[in-house]
């Protein structure tokens, strides 16, 4: 930490305020400028909050962290090495990590019946998928709009993992549902209005299951990986990023911005996993394969991908929704990159 | 609803989607303009979803919404009128509401222990607020931050109430624990990171007590306007609205910028009353009277204000509190403005 | 300025990056954290910048400022006195700072005509205004809008200063247009979307007229000072600063967020008078009134306010002005406010 | 256009505004909702302004466009066609469009010398580029800051362009310099910081040059595409949009944020090519290479990347610059995308 103090700051003072650092634990060292003094903290101050620091003086200008708030998601926790979330599947393991082939997700946003999960598990499957998206618990602006078939659907999602052996990722809202959700799921999803919902980052850090952590729609990468931090602090080493836009001055044309910088920036600052989800990062299904390709080619572990039998009758995001032909045609775009820079399944291993 | 067809769309296309709607039970009214076709959608859409619409036709540019999405909490709901939220403290009832005085929230960030707690609701009480503020669970950023003293604090709340006569508002972040909350607090309130907490705002809206629901740090005003009637659709008719500052592209200065437009937006909107909260809203002791005055002539019904015994040794937003001193010169400040306005309570009240 | 050396850079790379310093006449002063090495650097680093220094090592891993980027601009530049900015009208001298009354430039969007002009100008005097705005040169979004009747239309603001005794302030979007305008305005305005226009911020230095500068849409603080340092650099010690709402991610309502925050910051970074419009601060009348209050309440210096005689038929802004009988009225009760707290202009000052 | 009237707009008064709307020349077709009346307006409302129908009654609550407010720079003006822009080079005519290969401009910040521009030329020029960027004037937060080397630095980019083949792209700030900068370059550039100044875009709209327009830093896309209109209108066809990063609220890591959703957005509105410039985008050389591949995927057409011999010593953007090393590997990875997504220029042509 870097205490900045004020122009005009007494020496006393400044004195005073060194040794209350002192009392602390902190080795304090003074470097007189020329207009202003700055005090230099060493010891463990990973714990230490800057704006409290800040407190013990009027004199105090600015305290600056020159360290990282996180630890266990930093990349220095694991010594520059990424790390890998595996996750066991009908069809055998599949991992999230910067060493291995770019894992799809895809499904619908939510799930309707039985039928259509089904069949839209065998299309994505069939089209390259390793893991079905789908939601039980559906997020709502409005208490009117429909809400998911809740505890039911759970039920579909399994049918559906049996049928297609893909795996499950699937959101849980209320801390009220962890377990029942873990029961079913392979990967629980804490969405983007729920990133800061601390209850629930706790829970889900207190059971097995791996964690697909959205970004909130106005999280700082600092904040994003705070929550990782919470999940992982909890107990649970297995958590994968997923940037899905954030909120920004123009809405009009993409509902949100993909912040595709995410993916080269958190590989500096991280060693989890990164997936990246174009349907919900523009809201329209016409931009989701540009931003899709886009994702590949700067290096994502994943793509999140919402893909609807017959979107016009979907009961929620049917606008961004691509049909299970789009999709087809997509992977195959996405092979052509995935190749082209060696981030694509091998066949074989496609049909391990 | 207005739907605004693509140029050149089919005459054939027009005739279906107008048929569809009408399957609906919606009356579409088509105008031919110059180089699109609109139709006007007559009959109840207010739960129709305008993104669901949209997918009816590939032909389809755009769907407007010229309703408001919420019912309940809009101006239309009361004919006009404002709704007052009435809340009975040990010293007598005390209503928010744009008729009523000012009411003033006060107190620390969170609840450290009894002495702390009891002498700030007793200060405050003496320089005029009429409710405590404290946290006893916190939503903190980083998980090794103090995060409250949770169930315990509860009581030290309780205490406090019986002490000072000053009503509770304190915050609940778990469906898990609003029944334990709602036991001590007077006022339940959603914090500005769980505004989007479906499942709590549900849960709060099923019991009895008046919510203080905060604004998420990038909500629009209709989404919040959304938040506000889960609750009021789940039951709970009591809900004041809480602004605390919106993300921008600048917080070197203030940690969130003060959106006091929303004071006569939501006038105009909706019939709910308005508090505003300085402290969060700045996020800096120093920029917190001269908003508070602002907040008090452009109109506001209540303001939150962090007040703590010893800022510097506070163990959560000492730099956003008050000391009780400057919190009594700043009441003293309001009172000039509050009594030009003609919105300040009236000793007998005060001495009530 | 503070270096902060990334963890495990080697002895020798610090020893040559403090070498390098030294050379450019600073004083290294080295810190030995716990886990990274942080260089202190005495001496005159208000010309560098951060980024540059950057660059001297790819072991650094930030550069931090712990100075302000600007120097007359900023209070201690003034020994943490308030400037005043005086104008020369033909009613007498009119001054912007913190001890002088609030002072109101009211006035239509743009010039349309003599006869408006002048009887809009004559209606703001009698209700209390001092300075007459109005548009000449206009910046306006799309090519097919009105652009403002130029060279001709600064012929009838003349007239109206004369007819009225106010004096006048307006825009100068072209740094060919700056003799011309300077010749007529007692203020030139430089607008939000100039802010950044360097060579019109050094033009308007180098002349003699006061200068109003707004504050760009999405400008942070410093920018804006910094955009006054250009001004203030140039030679022209005589600059108000202008907030006019910042852009955010909801603008449904209000066009953009008035951040009556700068009030309180400003006062303490910078010496120079503020200036709130909360005509453009909101985009609509009907929220004008109530950030006017806000503003005067939190400390503004002067209030800028578009009157039209006749909004619907305005060329351009229509929706933001108020007619002349809604000025009045809103002037009355600012009066209230602006007595209560000692900043309304004394009634003998107000006919001098 | 679409005018919503409010609830309760008396019958007289919708009859009196439809007869307004006549007297304009459109023809108002009235649509009676269940709770609103609706008025849809047939004729030219392209050059209308919404705001200013708005005020022609109270009873008016909103006038929605759905028409887009450009003309020129819209698809649809070319019938769904995309436009090419040709520069003639030194070594040979090249273009910007959808069907042709992707385009690298390369180059410093800033002119700093005739040796450094003259090399960076025939490096970049090595590697693949064809146009060279260059700043002889420079648009800089501080005014103390460089600012470039102005007129003297023009000749030496006519001196690398001879020396190199390149075309030059080189940015003009003031309407005063517009001839002499056209003089040299074969691009005029139009930054950022001045996309709002319409009295430049006017100029260069009015000179024979093409025209790199680059976004405002929080402009939407709207506003973005009116600005290339005031160039079309102004009578200069040859637009290129570069996208160089947005504000938004977090700039810790990346200095902006790079919206890549403008590519397939853009498309779908205008006809007008797109280049993309990470390095502004992004701020650090780091993440350059990974967003330039992101680009690519997405269908950018070309590419503006800053590359300097020496960034430590560089006078200005030295942290976002590529070595020639760096940008040489760069372009061999992106000719592993390009030849996959066929936007590689063919050797023959590499060589002509």
């Amino acid at each position: 930490m870097i205490v900045v103090m004020k122009v005009g700051a007494p020496e006393d003072e400044i004195a005073r305020v060194s040794d209350e650092f002192s009392q602390w634990g902190l080795s304090p060292e003074k470097i007189v400028g020329k207009h202003k003094v700055v005090i230099g903290l060493v010891g463990d101050t990973a714990t230490l909050d800057p704006l409290q620091l800040q407190e013990i003086s009027p004199w105090i200008e600015q305290v600056l962290r020159v360290e990282r708030p996180y630890k266990r998601a930093s990349r220095e926790y694991r010594h520059g090495e990424p790390s890998e979330v595996w996750i066991e599947t009908p069809a055998g393991k599949v991992g999230f990590g910067e060493h291995q082939p770019v894992a799809i997700i895809a499904g619908p946003c939510s799930v309707e019946n039985e039928v259509m999960i089904v069949e839209t598990a065998q299309r994505v499957k069939a089209a390259g998928a390793k893991f079905l998206r789908g939601g039980a618990y559906k997020p709502r602006t409005s208490p009117y709009s429909f809400q998911g078939h809740g505890e039911s659907a759970l039920g579909l999602l399994a049918a559906a993992r049996e049928a297609s052996g893909l795996g499950i990722i699937t959101e849980v809202m209320d801390t009220a549902d962890v377990e029942k959700v873990a029961e079913v799921a392979d990967v629980l999803q804490v969405g983007a209005r729920n990133m800061h919902n601390f209850a629930l980052l706790k829970k889900v850090g207190a059971q097995s299951k791996p964690v697909l952590l959205k970004r909130g729609m106005s999280a700082t990468i600092d904040e994003w990986l705070m929550a990782a931090e919470y999940v992982l602090a909890a107990g649970n080493p297995n958590v994968v990023l997923c940037e899905r836009g954030i909120r920004t001055f123009d809405s009009k044309y993409a509902r949100n911005t993909l912040d595709l910088s995410v993916i080269p920036i958190l590989r500096s600052l991280t060693h989890l996993p990164i997936v990246i989800d174009p349907s919900h990062g523009t809201g329209w299904w016409e931009y989701v394969p540009a931003m899709a390709m886009a994702a590949l080619a700067a290096g994502t572990d994943g793509l999140m991908i919402e893909v609807h039998p017959n979107p016009p009758k979907a009961l929620s995001d049917g606008p961004q929704s691509l049909t299970p032909e789009r999709f087809e045609r997509l992977v195959g775009e996405l092979a052509t990159i995935g190749k082209a820079i060696g981030r694509w399944p091998q066949p074989a291993l496609a049909l391990a």
